[in-house]
């Protein structure tokens, strides 16, 4: 880490800093430029330090040389990760699609929905049980019985199920039933959630927060490696932006980075992201070519009487239309969309 | 609320949409411009209702006319709140000044910190015992011990406590302690946490995330009132933006704004906002112009040495200044800093 | 458009209400909510015509029903338009590929780089002669040598070219020069300047400013059009955001929205969007696989000793190998690179 | 500057980069850590000097320990700078308080305006003669005529005039009729008219751009001060922001935050800002007690049938309170509001 002193710093200033920065048990090597003072501080950078030493007096600027995750980070762990959701690989060339209704349905239509996206080529069924909802009235999800029919339609159709938790009391409960468990963006930095499913040995879908940067998000996965739980995939899922003009903004530049910074995959969501149906096949597709691991749509055959969010599904038949040009770009780039599992536990 | 249909919407699209929207319950107004076609619905416009309608094929738009908290806002309740804190009011021309560190730290400088902001003027301290960092290898906070300590301090300086919690499952234990329970930016959207602190008796602060609008600010706070605690104050720290010169970008036109929307008090947090000593008390300042029912400040005594944000707090002589400066600025603006209650809790 | 009154408007703000917009010549329907009174208003929808209504005592919000662009929206012209560039065509599925350095450099070094970006499929000449640089100190271009130099390198290469024009009075002399007209970001709401491009007979592309919306892009365009310039590609090349990982946000949903609202061709810049060559090839393909109609890419044989922006260039040979990649997957998608006209002007 | 080499440079590249600097005229100085190599560079730290040393090989990251502007800056010039327009002086404890309408409007209308606004204590009159639109349809000002009016309404009312420039041909035009020259938002970064007025004796008010950071905005200050005119003055007006709520946002912090790196005056527009009638009053407030050198406030007797931007005008009866109260304030502040000259020019 280097320290850049005010302009003007006093050399009682200079001194104390070297000491507080020896007294933190570091190395500190002193360069005096025309105009201000440098300190190059080699050992430890976790957070922790990074504040102390800033807020030393005369201290202007602290500037981080190594990331702040370590086990997230590509230079930990230059081979790409794959995750392994019972069966279907995310990852290392291997492509995941998930798909289904933002909330579990009634069963019969789950059944519906999980065959339509099976046939199309989807590994791995969605469904929200518990829904973290922005109106205290607004329809909360159906809870267990909505975990154990998001199961049961997922066996029937030998599809591996992802599902939300949102409360660390219920993340013993969700992974009884499903596959892996979605930490939701408003929850990314849920640090009592965080833990809690890195105590679980279930894969994680960790969702980017609305407001969060490559580097919070990296963070955040840290946070549950840090448990011992190595099965994270990240999810782009839309920022918040400054145009109207979609729920939220589609940052496809951060699954390249994301690649660079870190060997987890990640995923796109464009439904999130864009909350449109008619820019999700577009956006879709350029998630794959910008290198996503996988692709997560939500899907309904019938939109406006959906429980939730209706107005950014596709209806199977475009989802289909969809996997199939989906199918074509991974080819295309050298990747596999993972075949279903034999059989799901 | 108002449905514009699409360009080229068919008889037999407008005839569905009537329909659903009645079998909904609502009651539906044509009218049929030269170019496009509007429906005015009467009726409950909760999210779900809003979601379904705009998923209806044909749908381009859907205008909400009411906002969609209730208990939150000023037209259903003209009359500013007024939360008392153990003894200390904010809101209805009363302010609160919010004062302490970061994390709670060692016995004697907290001491030393609640004397020093109870004689400048302060009337609530705070100190963190359970800390959401962004990193799982910072401090995490002293947990019970801290808030011990917290409620000790408070007690022997005559201040009521504020202390975030950020766990469900700590909701009870905090508020053993402390008079006031804050949730974080982080949590804002953490509806779990939302529900057991409307579930609690004890005031509740409220801070705005880093990506939230103003109205998801006060559906959040419309969780809280609707599970029966009325004593949410709100509290504005600063939002994500894209100039790097500030930690957040500090939102004060918030503060009138939630004013005209809500009854509830509002206070402002230019530590947090700004992230920069230099810039607080001009922002402390701002806010209270701004009209705002309080503000939070992090004071430290030894910020180098502070266990966590030491970069972001005043000395206690610059808290003492601040504070002269506010109650200067309140009194011209009619208001009063709410005095010591006699003894807390 | 459709107007909502605030709560509790009276009878005599409603008569005003009505009374105001038929003296605008416009048609008013009344519809009384149980909460809000609406008000639909039938005619002109033009911007001036939309303040003033908002600004009528008791109006709380105008709701515009039609875009305020005309001559750029799709509703008024379905088919997609194609934009001829000297030979080169752009849009309806004619793929313009634009390469070259940030600023025109030296005479060998611009043949270089002409040859191996016309060799790797490159159909169109970029280079600066006027740039608009943050600093006043730093390289403002080689001016009209620079124009010069560029359109040498262009025929003997038989590359169209394209250059940045940032000042009404050069657009006279840029034209004479210029197969293309470039606005840059900065620029684009420079109302003097598009009026001038708007009056030249050279095609224009119009990058997207840094804070503007979609909306606000095509109403640029719609400057350029309404003066009788038909020939207007728009450019997607990142927008503000909070991470500082890249330098600007890629929203690359853009392209298909623009698509979806307008029948002008879009294409995508990722050199500036992302800054960084190591993100470049990826989001080059992800704005193809978006649907984009081009693609625009810095690049220079030794960027460490480029007059501008080298940081973010591509080497000719990174620039042939992506080329590659985006002549497959504009194969896939269907679509065809132009090749380059048989000679330019 | 300070150059942090990717982790894994090699010896080659090292000594490169040692060679590349010091062909520069710079001086190298190495520093090796454990896990990194850091060059500190003794020199120039120009635009085009960071741009280079960033594009050569190995190098992952420049941090400039210098601010790009010169003259703008307070540490070359640590008093703060006192602008005279006519007679009313901004900064240095004088407050100036400019009104009026956004355009220019008749006759009467513009004296019963100036009338209202000297009488409350404002002292400089705006009114835009040349108005940058986002629609070609919209009105886009009176022109000459326009400015020959708000000329003769200043004179009799002895308020000095600003009004705003749009394209460089028209700097010497409407320095002829105003006091003071105002670049909008939207041009902050049109090079070629900064240059122009730069060039202009008038002083000029210079807007923040929408997407602009305060570096951002300092650089353009930069652009006309090194043409030779010292007399600028910096305006917050509101930047892009993701909440719909308000026009924009308004950021107030950068008002400490100029004044701290920069001698130059600034000033708040919360009319621009908040585009909201009922939150202008606060904001303006918050302005000044942030530090504000001034405050820029829209006023129209009859916003519905201003010729633009009526929605976010007072009435001028709501502005002679909010003058009352911004006198008060700045007495508190230890400040004065400028009077008006004797005479106007």
């Amino acid at each position: 880490m280097i320290l850049i002193l005010k302009g003007g710093a006093t050399e009682q200033q200079i001194d104390h800093v070297i000491q507080r920065v020896e007294s933190l048990g570091l190395k500190a090597h002193l360069s005096r430029g025309t105009f201000r003072t440098i300190v190059g501080i080699i050992g430890d950078e976790s957070e922790i330090v990074v504040e102390s030493i800033r807020a030393i007096p005369g201290v202007a600027k602290v500037v981080p040389v190594l990331p702040p995750y370590k086990l997230a980070s590509r230079e930990a762990h230059p081979e790409s990760s794959v995750v392994d959701v019972s069966g279907v690989k995310i990852g290392g060339g291997h492509v995941g699609l998930i798909a289904g209704p933002c909330s579990v349905e009634e069963e019969d239509r789950m059944h519906r929905i999980a065959e339509s996206i099976a046939a199309a080529g989807a590994n791995i069924l969605r469904g929200g049980a518990f829904k973290p909802r922005t109106s205290p009235y607004a329809f909360q999800g159906l809870g267990e019985e909505g975990l154990r029919r998001l199961r049961d339609v997922g066996n029937a159709h030998s599809l591996p199920v992802v599902t939300e938790v949102t409360d660390p009391r219920l993340v013993e409960l969700v992974a009884e039933y499903a596959d892996m468990l979605q930490i939701g963006a408003r929850n990314m930095q849920n640090f009592a959630l965080l833990n809690e499913v890195g105590a679980s040995k279930r894969p994680v879908l960790l969702k980017r927060g609305m407001s969060a940067t490559v580097n919070d998000l990296l963070m955040c996965a840290e946070y549950i490696l840090s448990q011992g739980n190595p099965n994270v995939v990240l999810c782009e899922r839309g920022i918040k932006g400054f145009d109207p003009a979609t729920r939220n903004l589609y940052d496809v530049a951060a699954v390249p980075l994301v690649q660079q910074l870190s060997h987890l995959p990640i995923i796109v969501d464009p439904s999130h992201a864009t909350g449109k149906p008619e820019l999700i096949p577009a956006c879709a597709l350029a998630g794959l070519a910008a290198g996503a691991d996988g692709v997560h749509v939500e899907v309904h055959d019938c939109p406006e009487v959906a429980k939730s969010d209706g107005p950014q599904a596709l209806l199977p038949e475009q989802y289909a239309e969809l996997a199939q040009q989906m199918k074509s770009l991974a080819e295309l780039l050298g990747k596999t969309v993972s075949p279903l599992p034999e059989t799901t536990a």
